[in-house]
């Protein structure tokens, strides 16, 4: 059942991080080698490493590097972690796992008194965190294991085992987002280890281009047959009957089903509706933010224009021009006909469905 | 009632053509010089100049130019007819004004004798062309204009006379494209001309940019109140209630009133459906054809994927890449509130109505 991996963002070999350089993609597979907390805060800020799960296991290797390299101690350790979560400030995963792992050193400090054994203990603590580190990121590959089985159960029950079909996705949430396996992106790979995949379509995702630029080399390296159209052409698809069904990720599901991602989803979301086309979200339940009642509540990052105004530091518009450019849109639930978990598929009657899930 | 002009993107001055190079807007105005019919075959080819009505423009000067130049006969004219209808063999109306251009020659050669007046008769059948020429861009401004002021009334009849309008549109149809005025933003001019324009949603119109790069260009120069969006913002927009009314143009109606336009046009009818934001096809009679029953029988142009995959000739996705790429796609007719064409708006039941209007 173990998709193949081709595509690994995050490596940690010889006490080192090594982090496939995404600004460079697709032109270029470069490595960056981290050896430090200033180097890893460095790659979490220009983003060398993106995607939220991502972001979240390099700041606990950076944390097990920066405890290998400087004097121990419950406020440097507090200094080091707060330094590491301003790399990406409104990025909640950084600070939750830059949060676990401070708790691991300080109860390290706390039972440990750092005499001559001092030397020994550290390793013994860096040994522990990057532990931490690979554990983490097996908790997650396992959760998107589940998830993409979940997705397998429900394209089975409309399309049957035999049927090889094409899907369509949204930006990344591949192994470039999520270290293995990925979110929405995941359950494409499942699908091709089952031989259950005809195509895959790409749609582009502007401003980022996360679609051409990242979805696209991914899938290229595992040789799944794919096609990128621009963001524009969901229509001409699901008129001409080319999608079977539509998986995105979330970076926010709230309590009635209402869901944040990607710019762009919500239009490819009532695209689908109108053409009965199934369209689900994919997102481990630590998406879910039950305090919200529905999208309404969902504060909406938005970003430079220049991201639609300049390419590659050429303008495409006029210099005077303004853009609006919202990081996310707001997908209502009366569109979504599933939500996956690791714990499974959530079905309409969000409200009700959702908490009944993740109380288990 | 006029409204300014301060884009041109062709003139006739001193016996020349001066045509705008659409190639290398927004980032430099510079006028092209045609004085040949080979120079008008190359400003066609590569598009410098473009949009259905520009080129078929473009196309009558061009033929006068030839006039001026070379001998004068039945079979030249046919050659250089042929030749300049080569330069985009699918523009259907670059062929329909070639022939009116070559009818008006092989007219004038019939009557006439090429004898020691023969000078004298080219000047008069050159400036028979030209004016030809003139007359068919301000015919193209009279429609133009019926258009916009039939969408003012339909505008009035929903949201009155005080209110000032967010609009939204897609592609580029102003002047660039029509020469004067244009069809779907011929009504933005028209109402910012009664001051009834608060903004201008441009989306941009991926993989050729014509929003941001053309209309953003347009409306930048005269002053108009825009924001640029991607292409896959359109239901984040009219989610948050931003879009008062939707205009479009069309490069085919048929005869149920489904609609082919520029690949994204349909999506953003589907979305607009969703939220219950009006949208209009803008677009001449000539633009209809009736001969086709439905959008099924129209044919789509599929284009040269490296649109999507390469940007200023640097790559934007992985070199194995391909892309699906469509220029057109079909909106079906029961999106559309209203086609707007000279002769008045036609409302749904678009199969008794198109025909009762055209017939008139």
């Amino acid at each position: 059942m173990q998709t193949k991996t081709s595509v690994d963002p995050i490596r940690w070999e010889n006490d080192q991080l090594f982090l496939l350089d995404q600004r460079l993609l697709p032109n270029k597979e470069h490595f960056e080698r981290i050896t430090s907390l200033e180097e890893c805060h460095y790659a979490i800020k220009e983003m060398v490493v993106r995607g939220a799960p991502c972001i979240g296991f390099t700041a606990i290797f950076g944390m097990a590097l920066w405890v290998k390299k400087e004097e121990l101690s419950a406020p440097a350790a507090v200094r080091a972690a707060n330094y590491l979560k301003s790399a990406r400030p409104t990025a909640v995963n950084l600070a939750f796992e830059v949060d676990r792992a401070l708790e691991i050193i300080n109860s390290f400090i706390k039972n440990f008194q750092m005499n001559e054994q001092a030397k020994e203990n550290k390793l013994q603590l860096f040994n522990r965190l990057v532990n931490f580190g690979m554990e983490t990121m097996e908790i997650s590959y396992s959760n998107n294991l589940s998830m993409a089985k979940a997705a397998e159960n429900e394209l089975t029950s409309i399309y049957g085992k035999e049927r090889r079909l094409r899907i369509m996705t949204h930006c990344n949430t591949g192994h470039l987002a999520c270290g293995k396996l990925g979110t929405a992106l995941g359950v494409v790979y499942h699908m091709h280890s089952l031989n259950r995949v005809e195509k895959v379509w790409v749609d582009e995702t502007r401003p980022y281009l996360q679609g051409s630029r990242l979805t696209a080399f991914e899938l290229s390296k595992q040789g799944i047959d794919f096609e990128i159209v621009i963001d524009g052409a969901s229509s001409y698809l699901m008129k001409n009957k080319l999608v079977d069904a539509i998986f995105v990720g979330a970076d926010r599901i709230v309590a009635n089903g209402d869901t944040a991602n990607k710019v762009g989803t919500s239009s490819l979301a009532v695209v689908a509706k109108h053409y009965g086309v199934p369209f689900y979200v994919v997102a481990p339940s630590s998406s879910f933010d039950l305090d919200l009642i529905n999208g309404e509540q969902i504060d909406i990052e938005l970003r430079n224009p220049d991201e639609i105004l300049k390419f590659c530091d050429k303008n495409i518009a006029p210099l005077n021009a303004r853009a609006l450019n919202p990081s996310f849109d707001v997908t209502s639930s009366d569109l979504i006909k599933g939500i996956i978990c690791e714990k499974g598929l959530i079905q309409p009657n969000y409200l009700t469905n959702i908490r009944n899930l993740l109380k288990h």
